[in-house]
């Protein structure tokens, strides 16, 4: 970890002067960043101390470990943080916020408390949708909000990915699907595990992923097709490094198949995603009938956590992100 | 277990004397049992020796500790096998035998060969669909010829369940759907485990089923769908000990939704199943518009082993099974 920059050393300009620690404490890992006035990222750390690898009472230790130095040089710095760190097995459960919800209602209902060397510490509420069709989001309200964006539908991949409808600058609306987890019992847990080996060649990747994309609507269904990563193999019709790429193009085929027919069609799609997930969600969705604008996950993130953080009139900051 | 009858007794009818020992031997279970001429079930055996937990070594042990009185009292008994003890990782790699495949072409493919005390084995082979829609099964072959049946579809549910299509008594085709396997990955591996109790009162289950079954079709897809069992428990709108019995209801949904599409319209559905499962198969496939005719598992089991061995000569039995 770099030491942090000194706002109070005489050459620093307002753009490097610290404004926020900005933390994204999921299920398997822990971010932060610390924040300049301009938004820009002045330091980063990470680990894979994730809300599931902390004790109930273990969350301010991480985190003023993890911090020391920032804390330290810059007293009375607000801490911000959003994702699973606020769920019944986080740190402090923030209620969920209620869909339709746009930035105002999200920053109000913010929980704060203090922690030992006079640091407040605030965390962002997850969003619910509730009725029949029940779902819940921790973390990628956030994001969606970082987007700032008035209308569109904003796709967030992950272990348990996202589709949000964004009208008028609210969250109207979204669904979760299982597409990142299930990949990881796939390849790790089931019976499909024993015949893959690791992926070593792009276009090999590329042609496998493709055959899941349109095996993912092809007939058989899911659970059917999936057990093509065996037999194929089986009778030397599908190399063993080519069972991750084609499960990763079934399942985010089956996702992107399912989502796009439920997304308002008038809406522009955002994928906030990176590297080699940005690109397999790009083609599943082209091959779906759709174009995206692509937007940066951890820059979203703390875009967000600033943008819901001045509504509250927790933090100064100079952009108007 | 129970000591098997002795046919050197003089009072023993011929409906009592073993013919044979049939032994299904998978990857989690071994089951065997004692098989009079009658095609009856004089004893019986079963442990948690599956394929999976026997070294490649290991397997004339196991056989000869499990099936040793009836081999002592029997000398020369056939002993007779099918299942994924035929496998690669299996005992003997009896090669799959290409469908369309009847009981002439499967008897004929059987392995057989000596273990020590006279005894001789004889693998059962599994049937493979070539071509780009691949698929392989090992046991279920047997128990698809068990039926007895010239024209059927035959359900065979499972950790990987089967869809055979049966026309003038040969097995013409089969899909796989790892419906089994992915219920297991949900209740006992995903984020889906967290929030599950035991299911309790079977009103209750009945009910969860059903909805599962009616997600199994609506929007969304299964991997949005399965994440309701989080989303609806956080919400209140689910039990904790209706999570099971709504995944198993959306999983069986979802398999029977697309094997049934596929199926040929014409032939009659013969689901080879009993207790729960049985129930929940014919349940979501009259939901599916289909009637079902129920036959006992192990029932055709023995069946199959018997027919396919009196194909090959290997045993005399006097009932046309």
């Amino acid at each position: 970890m770099a030491d942090s920059m000194n706002d109070t050393c005489p050459s620093s300009s307002r753009a490097d002067r610290p404004a926020c620690v900005a933390v994204d404490w999921g299920t398997s890992r822990f971010r932060a960043h610390l924040v300049g006035e301009d938004g820009r990222l002045l330091d980063g750390v990470a680990s894979d101390e994730g809300m599931g690898r902390v004790a109930p009472d273990g969350f301010e230790a991480v985190l003023t470990r993890m911090c020391a130095p920032w804390l330290a040089a810059h007293p009375g710095i607000p801490v911000l943080m959003a994702g699973m760190v606020g769920s019944r097995n986080g740190w402090r459960e923030v209620p969920y916020v209620p869909c339709p919800a746009g930035p105002d209602e999200i920053a109000a209902a913010m929980m704060s408390f203090e922690i030992a060397g006079g640091t407040t510490v605030r965390i962002v509420p997850g969003l619910v949708v509730d009725g029949p069709e029940a779902d819940v989001m921790r973390g990628e309200e956030t994001q969606i909000l970082g987007c700032g964006l008035d209308d569109a539908v904003v796709v967030l991949p992950g272990t348990h990915s996202k589709w949000a409808t964004v009208r008028d600058g609210r969250i109207e609306s979204f669904r979760t699907f299982m597409t990142g987890e299930v990949f990881a019992l796939f390849t790790r847990q089931s019976v499909l595990r024993l015949l893959r080996e690791p992926p070593v060649d792009t276009p090999v990747e590329r042609a496998a992923f493709r055959r899941g994309l349109a095996a993912a609507s092809a007939d058989g269904g899911l659970l059917n097709r999936a057990f093509h990563a065996r037999s194929a193999v089986l009778r030397g019709r599908m190399a063993p490094q080519e069972v991750d790429s084609y499960l990763s193009g079934l399942l985010i085929g089956a996702e992107v198949g399912a989502a796009k027919r439920l997304a308002p069609a008038d809406l522009p799609i955002v994928l906030v995603a990176d590297g080699v997930v940005a690109e397999e969600y790009r083609e599943a969705i082209a091959a779906a009938g759709g174009d995206v604008t692509l937007v940066d996950p951890q820059r979203s993130f703390v875009d967000g956590l600033i943008r819901i953080a001045r509504l509250a009139g927790e933090v100064s900051l100079d952009r108007a992100r």
